[in-house]
């Protein structure tokens, strides 16, 4: 039904932002799936993707990306659209930055 | 008098125990006494003191120090004694390991 692929198709569509990521100060604290926040794992906190989703997350500065596993709710600021764990924004190389402009393709 | 002798002296009293930090993810937002947190000053967030205190904060890593003033609440973490700003962090070399030994003056 066209409802229904019309959704499916921009679900699937790749998003554009920016990420922020955190770390220690929340490490071992529960997320908002009820899982424990672990800094060193390939997670994310999106507004609205369900948990479990994987999304690529791309650095539109470097061209570096990885694959989080949306686990946590978040981000809170303006613009903003995801929030990467610490390593996962190592990966991409935005820790010193703290931001980056990124693009999101859900897997 | 002897009791509040006692308690000043227990007050300036240096105190030891780790540090973490907290950046662009909460730039902006309110902090516990209704500031805007500012990555990029030399705040932090304490259990208990009172906002607007400054304290001298020592990576026992590396012996690099900062000023910070108290202007947020946390941390949450068990063993965790403060959560320095972004900027704090960076100034005693604690950006890459996250979180750090630290000891604590109240000036």
């Amino acid at each position: 039904p066209m409802v229904a692929d019309q959704a499916f198709a921009g679900a699937k569509k790749a998003r554009a932002g920016n990420a922020s990521y955190y770390g220690a100060r929340f490490h071992g604290r529960r997320t908002a799936n009820g899982e424990r926040f672990n800094m060193n794992a390939m997670t994310a906190a999106h507004k609205s993707l369900p948990f479990g989703t994987k999304v690529r997350v791309t650095n539109r500065r470097n061209g570096k990306s990885v694959v989080v596993r949306i686990n946590d709710r978040g981000p809170y600021a303006h613009g903003r659209v995801i929030d990467l764990s610490k390593a996962a924004a190592a990966r991409i190389g935005m820790v010193r930055s703290g931001t980056a402009p990124v693009k999101i393709d859900i897997l």
